[in-house]
């Protein structure tokens, strides 16, 4: 046996240098004894439609053994792809089964769309704070950010946009801010979108979960009106989940867009997986013409309404001497920024995983990693008494940190 | 309504003008009424386990809602990553969790290894000819390639290896060219390895497809040999699917390999695709629990067996006077040369096509494309009728190409 050292093995990727471990350290503290973890995205377990999927799985792969258990086309199976284009049509929008792509979750349609338009050093504008995921998923192109902040009234759309090769957005209740984009907003964005030739991509995993309020129009519907009843073919990459509707665990996702996008992404696709889980796919058909999807709706909206209620009252107790929010009208977060700027929230984040609660600094949705004054807070995970022991938990957290007296000086 | 006509989108990025058609052809042509595909990797349908998979994807669901349905840790469920390690560990081969990684089928792990290890324009050793699926993985990284032939007995694997990122390499009835590499060339790759500390993948979705003697030993269990009883730390990055053996429709694959290696890998899935279903993944370890694999594995290689034996008879018969080939010990293919090297394979492809029956061209085994004089051809896929009448076809696509006369020039 040979026994001499071994040299030394080839350097990793640069990117790997760059990445952090925030997202696996969530998913990872979901399953710490005890802790409370108000950090991630993550729908309510008990509100998974179990049994109903469990009945649906067994009979899509007794009914269509060669379509669930074989390969797929890359694009996805016709029917799962014509149900989608008929879900998302309106009026002047028409889709047909080629605007459509099936993905394997909406991670992938992220990093599908970071091999289709970056090359290393490339130009993405980003609604900034931007999605924790989006930027994992860009990574190993090595973008650069152009950031805009679409809840500043000063924002520029055209500016923003110009010479990059996509911009992203997520227009209903962003992560991490909770904010809804408004409709003069979004027609701005879809404007200059045409006007600059830019891709507009506009990410809609929470559109369900409003609250408050009818949705607003997507962006790619408003888009539809400039070429009412011709096949779609504008600016404007629209992508939805079934994850945070009905569940995670099937990993099916969608993008919908110009046909000359999604042979680009159907390229991409090919080398990233060849195809989406024939089993997972006919059960999302499965779930879209059952009307699951519509049944659990309402049930969903209920129970996030509560928690969302239940968080915010919990903060408005505890936290506001230190931070301020808005309370949000759908999704899954409460964006809260530190009245102190001295507040280091990165710091906060480890102090609090002490005190036995698991919370989302800013940083990690700040593709420079500068931005240590907010937090991120979610409300659909867990019940409302377990999101007020959580709250009282971070408070104190912070009172150990920074004494009340202190933070608003 | 703005009329102007719209600026220029932005451009694709470089490597999609790099790119080949043929896998989405293939797949394509499935569907072409009465066209014969023995251009594809496809296993057979009609030995999918279907009513077990069925009853198995009911009841997974039913007894592990949340597993299943919400996400699972990135890496993999541990009871899976456990099972796989147990299943690929020897009397030396140590294997943990820590060394195992679930992926979105096999194709996921090499768009994986890609973006570990490979920055624009690093250096590919890859097994020439090379499968097709690598180098789709692999272009939106646009690496370089240096070739080596495990055929050549002169091949110099620490010549091959030196200053690469990797080494790739199919062991097992190699893809395209069926071929099975021997123990001596798969001990002298492992010492290379070693020296040269370039890792080295091996990918072996056909390992259990062996249809005239036992398999081999994997090149990762002679790695483990120079360590025994240590946890598993060498250069051989394995990778598994169910695609083969089971079905493909899970999208289940593995990849197995040193625990920096691994981490590494799960940094760039966390931006793939966050995690792979929790659904098949349940499956999938049902599968290997309930000994399903271990009942199908006799079952597929004697009808594997009898195909290969019908498509090479027939090929006897129809094709020597244009093409040579060795029977292959396993796998799915027959790689065939040309004994004319006037004949050009892409051209032939496109006649075949016209005559009803698909093949595979070297052109797209070849990262260059240069490659015109041999095919690939699938017995895996069609019954012994219809590959000896894809075979007829192919012949008379031939004859209307370039008479028989001719071809012994």
């Amino acid at each position: 046996m040979d026994t001499a050292p071994e040299p030394r093995r080839p350097a990793f990727a640069r990117w790997l240098g760059t990445t952090n471990e925030v997202t696996r350290r969530f998913l990872g503290a979901g399953r710490i004894p005890g802790l409370i973890n108000i950090a991630g995205g993550l729908p309510a377990p008990e509100l998974y439609p179990a049994a109903e999927l469990a009945a649906i799985a067994r009979q899509v792969i007794e009914e269509h053994p060669g379509e669930t258990l074989g390969y797929t086309p890359i694009e996805g199976l016709p029917g799962l792809r014509d149900a989608l284009a008929a879900r998302f049509s309106t009026q002047a929008l028409k889709l047909g089964r080629e605007n459509v792509l099936v993905t394997t979750s909406g991670l992938q349609g992220l990093d599908l769309i970071g091999k289709v338009l970056v090359e290393e050093g490339g130009l993405i504008a980003a609604q900034f704070p931007t999605y924790l995921g989006a930027l994992d998923a860009w990574r190993p192109r090595q973008p650069r950010y152009r950031h805009f902040d679409l809840e500043d009234p000063g924002v520029d759309p055209l500016a923003a946009m110009h010479g990059a090769q996509f911009a992203y957005t997520v227009p209903n209740f962003s992560n991490p801010t909770g904010k809804l984009v408004g409709l003069p907003m979004r027609r701005a964005l879809v404007e200059a979108a045409h006007r600059t030739g830019t891709w507009l991509v506009e990410d809609d995993p929470y559109g369900g979960l409003h609250y408050d309020g009818p949705p607003l129009p997507r962006m790619i519907a408003l888009a539809g009106d400039r070429q009412p009843g011709q096949v779609y073919d504008g600016p404007v990459v629209y992508m939805g989940t079934l994850s945070k509707e009905v569940v995670p665990g099937l990993r099916i996702g969608w993008m919908i867009a110009a046909p000359a996008m999604i042979e680009a992404l159907v390229m991409a696709k090919q080398g990233a997986d060849m195809c989406t889980s024939g089993v997972t796919q006919r059960m999302a058909l499965a779930a879209l013409e059952s009307g699951l999807i519509e049944r659990l709706q309402p049930v969903i909206v209920e129970v996030y309404r509560a928690r969302r209620d239940a968080l915010c009252a919990a903060m408005a107790e505890h936290l506001s001497d230190w931070f301020e929010w808005e309370v949000p009208v759908g999704g899954m977060f409460v964006w809260a920024v530190a009245r102190d700027p001295a507040l280091d929230t990165d710091r906060l984040w480890s102090v609090a995983l002490d005190a036995g609660v698991c919370v989302s600094p800013s940083s990690v949705f700040d593709s420079s990693g500068a931005n240590r004054r907010a937090l991120r807070l979610n409300f659909t995970l867990n019940p409302p008494d377990r999101l007020a022991e959580g709250i009282r938990r971070l408070a104190a957290a912070l009172k150990s940190m920074m004494p009340p007296d202190r933070s608003r000086d």
